[in-house]
């Protein structure tokens, strides 16, 4: 080493300070630190805890297992995957499977369509699933998903506007990360909202501008309330450039009216605001007749060329729906009325991290163009859709009916989605403990629920709600046959709670 | 609609302009714009078009294919995947092949221990590879994970202080992300760089704080040089908080020598700066005697106590190594002397993504984890790596020699890694020519490269090089029974290019 490197610093105006890190918890980005999570919060780690505690023998714990109902997570709670999709999944990964010398064995265990479909996914691929793919998916992938939008929808669909990406969080994030160009550019949220949008607007450092879903009138939209919630932020300063929607709702589970729409499209175009249509959940739908799905597309479009001018971006996901496919990360959006130059950069910031993973890519293929009728898979594909959703169906209904018996709860239908958002009224002396513990008092009650049932929701807090009110979130997927077992178990801590905490 | 929505809106200070859409090249964020990003640039883009032109009938151009050796994308070029790996993978994604009832027909087509391996991997996910993980990986693949950095390096790791990633680059992203607190935060990166971390600063509002590789010295690290860089920064009003080092190099191929790499350490904790090692290349090592890998981790746990303060972060990926599946984005990064406050802020930003992909997961399970001696794949798997691995030896000699073969050109051996970054001296008709058409000297030699022989390779502009001087990074990934063919193009082209502007 030459001498002159033992002088340290030149210049030592950002000193660390003496014995400390360079990275601390007050000198990461602040923008991380400000992020709040709570799909994953407290109460999802105290479920992990209490989980350890169960696998030891002689633990004193009142219950035998953790029931996760905070997160959309069908698979872990044993919903059964596709068997087309799985079975095409399986064949893609092990190249062998799909030679012709292998046929007879391979016959044995996979329908001819799947390894049809497997054949035509890795050619599309470029002969492997193990290779990098065009940034912004593949194209013979996103050829099927504009396929889908057109069936869908009525309406052509750009494959050039379609990006592929890792799960609908992942879209959402690119989305934001664009619109937001400084640190006063605020975005419209629903109150409640799915916290991914709060969470991302605090860490890209935008502006959340809230506008509350009416819980009296089934989590609806009410235009009034968004031009109050424009004008407001507008009024302070805020430069208000779109507006999210999650249709269906989460956590809310409301689905949206045709006419409804329209208005927010209107709205949009009025208040030149960009519109990010959340639109994961739009296979769950429980009231097809009086609350069927309409995606934002179909509406713009059928507004006519008046509308043309009107920004939208849909997000659609591979995790919801019936298939459930979750860990796998994939999804989709569609770019409506975005400048092509806007669209260019997406794709240069796409290829940054070179491309969505391709076992997601291959599952959006598959959700957009299942088995047809016809088909050798296509019985078994309808009959496992069906079962799973008129499971869920039967599910919801359950669940909100018990949460719609508890002495001080009032409990919404879901309209769509996988949630249900129950609103409990507190007895004063709730309020009051919870207070003395410095939590709120959704969060002091679901925890209390979580520690003596095992039951783990998620509080109204953590996806916000109006002030003085307190919710809390439940998936109604545990399996059915767990159904009664733990809605007593239920039923008896609140009552037990509320008896606990009355005057 | 209620009258006063008509009016307006009530603050008109962020007023679009009249006819102009809300996202416009002018109006995104301006970090975005920033960005550059060479690998998927210009000259990959005229590549697909001249893909697609091929495809026509009748076009006249004067090559048969496009010969991609522009992104180290081993399966794209006909690297064969590993059988085992590609077994699990297989198996994990249809649970009925992992029923006792069909075990027979299994293992017509299944190895055993590949069936075993599925069994304890969906075991490990829950039940599922359709259900989301734990958002920082699945606990029993992160202590796998942790056993093959205990068995590299000789040193204990800590499962907790392991996070699993879609892909080195997200980890690379999320570590930036923490470090960057303000605008002002400088990151020293080598020169030349993999354009991820330049990307990734612009995207991130960070400063880039170049230092040289020093190409007579086959592209080693020179402390005095690191020195003078934080020096001049840091005189300039940058607060230098890491360094990044991409060991072995991507685009230069080197590979640390154990000394330089103490310097490195002990220049990190002088200077305070955090180590930032991207190993990704750790198992592309063609001088192994010479030129072995060591890891930052257990070079600097060798170093003993008085380095225990060293802030390091190091990466890994399923991408490269004799794996080649990239596809798939999977890695992982390993925290090492980093706060436990500032790992716990890492893991709940890793939750607003909710999970890496699954699929992405188990691939890192089986590299870290492949089989062992005795295990009936073991033969098929360890003559699989061999013939990779002395094929890409052989073929990074036979591209490194014909390059030194050309007029004007020099190239240092790869010792580790998947490119040669040779230097051309140009004569001074080519300068001329260059920036008549306003490109770069390498730039306008690579895109006639690509237009006149096909072969796509990224000019050294996309990864810097020092002033004045002109290189370019091609893989050796091609199939070798290509080299003969694509190397006789690529001379012929040469030298009727410098014939062409040759004074």
């Amino acid at each position: 080493m030459s001498p002159q490197l033992h002088s340290g610093s030149v210049n030592n105006t950002f000193k660390v300070p003496k014995g400390k890190k360079v990275l601390r918890i007050d000198s990461i980005n602040p923008q991380v630190r400000e992020v709040q999570y709570a799909v994953r919060g407290e109460i999802a780690i105290r479920a992990e805890e209490l989980k350890n505690e169960l696998l030891q023998k002689g633990n004193n714990l009142p219950f035998k297992e953790i029931v996760n109902i905070n997160i959309g997570n069908p698979q872990q709670l044993k919903q059964k995957p596709i068997t087309f999709f799985r079975q095409v999944a399986s064949l893609v990964e092990y190249p062998d499977l799909l030679l012709e010398e292998n046929g007879d064995k391979v016959k044995l265990l996979f329908a001819t369509d799947a390894i049809e479909r497997a054949k035509l996914l890795v050619k599309a691929c470029g002969g492997s699933v193990g290779a990098y793919s065009h940034s912004q998916g593949i194209p013979h992938i996103r050829k099927n998903v504009a396929k889908f939008i057109e069936e869908r929808d009525g309406y052509a669909a750009d494959v050039n506007k379609i990006f592929l990406t890792m799960g609908a969080s992942a879209g959402v994030q690119l989305a934001l990360r664009f619109i937001i160009e400084h640190s006063k550019v605020g975005i419209m949220i629903p109150i409640p909202q799915y916290p991914l949008y709060t969470a991302t607007l605090s860490l890209y450092d935008g502006q959340a501008v809230p506008y509350y879903l009416n819980e009296e009138k089934d989590w609806g939209m009410d235009i009034g309330e968004l031009k109050k919630s424009v004008d407001t932020a507008r009024q302070n300063g805020t430069d208000v450039r779109a507006l999210c929607i999650i249709n269906p709702g989460n956590p809310t589970g409301q689905c949206l009216a045709e006419q409804n729409m329209r208005e927010v499209i209107e709205f949009c175009q009025r208040e030149k605001l960009v519109l990010l249509a959340d639109e994961v959940y739009q296979e769950n739908i429980y009231m097809p007749r009086t609350r069927p799905f309409h995606s934002f597309k179909k509406v713009l479009k059928s507004m006519g060329p008046g509308f043309d001018d009107v920004e939208l971006i849909s997000f659609h996901s591979i995790s919801k729906g019936m298939i459930g496919e979750c860990g796998r990360r994939g999804g989709y959006f569609e770019c409506q009325g975005i400048e092509q130059e806007v669209v260019d950069e997406m794709y240069k910031i796409s290829s940054v991290s070179l491309c969505p993973n391709v076992q997601g890519q291959i599952m959006v293929d598959l959700m957009v163009n299942p088995p047809k009728p016809g088909d050798e898979s296509y019985d078994l594909y309808q009959k496992e859709i069906d079962d799973i959703y008129q499971s869920l169906k039967r599910r919801s209904n359950l669940l909100c009916d018990a949460f719609n018996e508890l002495e001080g709860v009032t409990c919404n239908k879901a309209e769509g989605a996988l949630y249900l958002f129950p609103r409990i009224r507190f007895p004063d002396g709730v309020l009051k403990a919870a207070k003395e513990v410095g939590k709120n008092p959704d969060d002091f009650y679901s925890l209390a629920m979580l520690n003596e049932t095992g039951v783990c929701v998620v509080p109204g807090s953590g996806f916000g709600q109006e002030k003085g009110t307190a919710h809390f979130r439940a998936t109604f997927l545990p399996a059915e046959d767990l159904f009664t077992e733990f809605i007593d178990l239920l039923k008896r801590f609140h009552q037990d709670f509320m008896d606990k905490y009355r005057d």
